[in-house]
């Protein structure tokens, strides 16, 4: 039986979930799809309040928070347009915000840019505090729906190969879900221009796991073999040489050529926004996952609101 | 019997609108009018999440459409604060920004400052887009608004003298309106300054429609026989010969002097906000209808929101 | 028994309140606190509207009526942006931006960097206005929470010696709390610099009413016997002599040596942002009754919101 142990619990990082708690996350958010499908949304978290605390704005992240609320009967205080946030422009420190707001809410997810502040929120609050970004940090919501995707759309996290394409060195959520994979049966497939490769430490990481994987350069070395596409933009501000960046970037998009030769089955995933690295032409292919991806993130933020306030 | 033709139907223009149409959403409207004066709000749209998307603030209409939202028991996401979208400035386009939200949300309205965004956005979305303004193209729920007013307030569109006054030549809710009001047997009379007259193609439209019209360069030509005094702000910056505003502004103030010489069934409508071309002192005037005008925008977005969402 | 007089009545200034609405206000909040102790939140405002019209950013002050109305089963309008307000950037009077509001909601909390603005609006519109601050004017809510505070700190507000501390020329909770104070047996202790005492007009009010008063440049003169100790900043801004300002700031720091010369049941209470005069290590001291006063602020508003609602 699964067990909910996330009561008024923190959700600061991934490195908090092993596969137990993937599992109920996974499983009660795919609840919560079936309940959204059914019916919209239901009364589980009426009464309740969330504060959204955003000290840089992230529409993406914000709106899938309110939604998830909000189908759950809950409400919102909606604090998302973080360069107004007046009382910080008073000087008042995050501890004493934090302190603040759970005067009024039951949950706060926060974003914030600097890496720990999630952490410093949690020590001082008494109510969970969901960490929605922590600068070059966590972004624990984000990998935990990438994984729910691949889970949802292919059935299973084992015996999967899993490649990661674009700019893997920078990409946060490429590390945390690269963190979350390593507790399964998978293989890697990291491609990516050799500026922008898996920082050394991850990938000693990973093979210290003794997980099957592979860097290549080019999408095409891998695209025959992956279950899962994993798409990063490869951000033309990073080189330093524009012709190297020329040379490179047609490695990297993903177009209905390339789809042709992928498996019939194959799952194309990307944070999103993306810039072009996905041919809009590739939209309307089944196996282009990213837009059920962001829903997925309404339904494992149902999933995690409901788990730590108990219900 | 009336008939929801509405459903997951998306809201852009009011060219969409023919008279049975009409028909049905001012009936609901009314009914909306009913229910909040008996009961403030009811659940018909528990579940439901609206999401407002502005891309450039508008108060007044992302207002009236979360109150309406709200009043039938669903809830808000509410992008209101378009300057700091975040997702845009990292350079996503309108089509996958509407695709995104579209995960979280049933509805989607939109504000934007580009001609022919909200139809651009409805021809990727999957759930019903309604165009809250688009730039100098239209803003359709704005002229329903207008209509449903002048409905409300007499009881019919039939036989009515309808003034409309001040700047013509660029007011898109004295275009939208004439549009809608061509489908009833109305007489139309425009005031303005020369510099402001309506389009002449859209008053070729009017001529073709075989309505009975005049142009007049003063409020007083019209005021004795008008049902509806329709009035928009001439404004200075129109005008290269600053002379010229200040000899003409005051043929289109309406005051309570020119309120004695009109029909005491009369109806004053603005779309506000109003600038000083109505004086407080008819604010008063039993006729004076624009903020019952201001509600009315609620009751017509409540009858659009549970029409599309087929309830 | 007690009875709700405030109906349909506008909230705009603490001189409003009697000792009998106080006691009913009061009693009210202190049912808000059981309620939402017990279950949350209920349905009690259920289909009413709350628009939040913030012309100036405050984050604690809007969340906190935000959470009032959705523990109580509202809805709410946010425009919480000032700078964002889009109408007035048009012109549009305040008046006419409040008779738009009401047409969408039932209730109209304000906030306005202009003195007197609160009873503007409120002359204007037909649904209860609630004042959150008019610049250097009033900002009742803060006040009544403040004194429901001690009332539930203490059990009682007779017979209490109470000392305000710091900035008690400018600081307008200070002033406000003082004239509710005086309706009761209380004495009063004001510890400023020499050049932020309290304002001679408010001090000869006190001494009127025959209330026990002495002023005092050090809180160590106050510690002893106070019941209330009542901190607000002493802001560097103020002096135009910095060495007067370092030579005396040490005068008004409330830190554990100074709370270990306090009554056992002595209340700290502080309006919050603070920036230092309160140090961290008093925050786990039992009667730092900082944040309690931020959850009361919620309380207090779930009251009035009721109250004026006619719930």
């Amino acid at each position: 039986m699964l067990v909910n142990s996330f009561i008024n619990q923190d959700i600061i990082s991934v490195t908090q979930f092993d596969p137990a708690k993937l599992e109920y996350i996974f499983a009660r958010a795919h609840e919560m799809r079936q309940m959204v499908e059914a019916q919209n949304g239901n009364d589980l978290l009426k009464g309740r309040v969330l504060a959204c605390l955003f000290y840089e704005p992230s529409t993406r992240t914000s709106s899938s928070f309110i939604a998830a609320m909000e189908r759950l009967g809950g409400s919102v205080i909606p604090i998302t347009q973080g360069v107004q946030f007046s009382s910080v422009s008073k000087g008042e420190t995050l501890a004493d915000t934090v302190r603040t707001l759970e005067q009024y809410a039951d949950v706060i997810v926060l974003r914030h840019p600097d890496v720990g502040s999630a952490h410093v929120a949690a020590e001082y609050a008494h109510v969970p505090i969901i960490n929605a970004g922590d600068g070059a940090g966590e972004h624990p919501t984000q990998a935990l729906l990438d994984l729910f995707t691949i889970w949802e759309e292919l059935g299973t996290l084992e015996g999967l190969k899993v490649a990661m394409v674009g700019d893997l060195r920078n990409g946060r959520t490429v590390h945390s879900l690269t963190k979350l994979l390593m507790h399964y049966n998978v293989s890697l497939r990291f491609v990516s221009p050799e500026i922008l490769r898996l920082p050394l430490t991850l990938m000693n990481e990973v093979i210290d796991h003794k997980i099957d994987v592979r860097e290549t350069h080019d999408v095409a070395d891998v695209i025959k073999n992956a279950d899962v596409l994993y798409v990063t933009r490869v951000q033309k501000e990073r080189f330093t040489d524009l012709a190297q960046y020329e040379e490179v970037k047609g490695h990297y998009e993903i177009t209905p050529e390339i789809m042709s030769q992928a498996k019939q089955k194959m799952v194309v995933m990307h944070p999103l926004p993306r810039v072009g690295e996905i041919h809009y032409a590739v939209d309307n292919d089944p196996r282009a996952a990213y837009f059920r991806q962001v829903k997925n993130g309404m339904y494992i933020r149902m999933a995690l609101l409901a788990s730590v306030l108990g219900k």
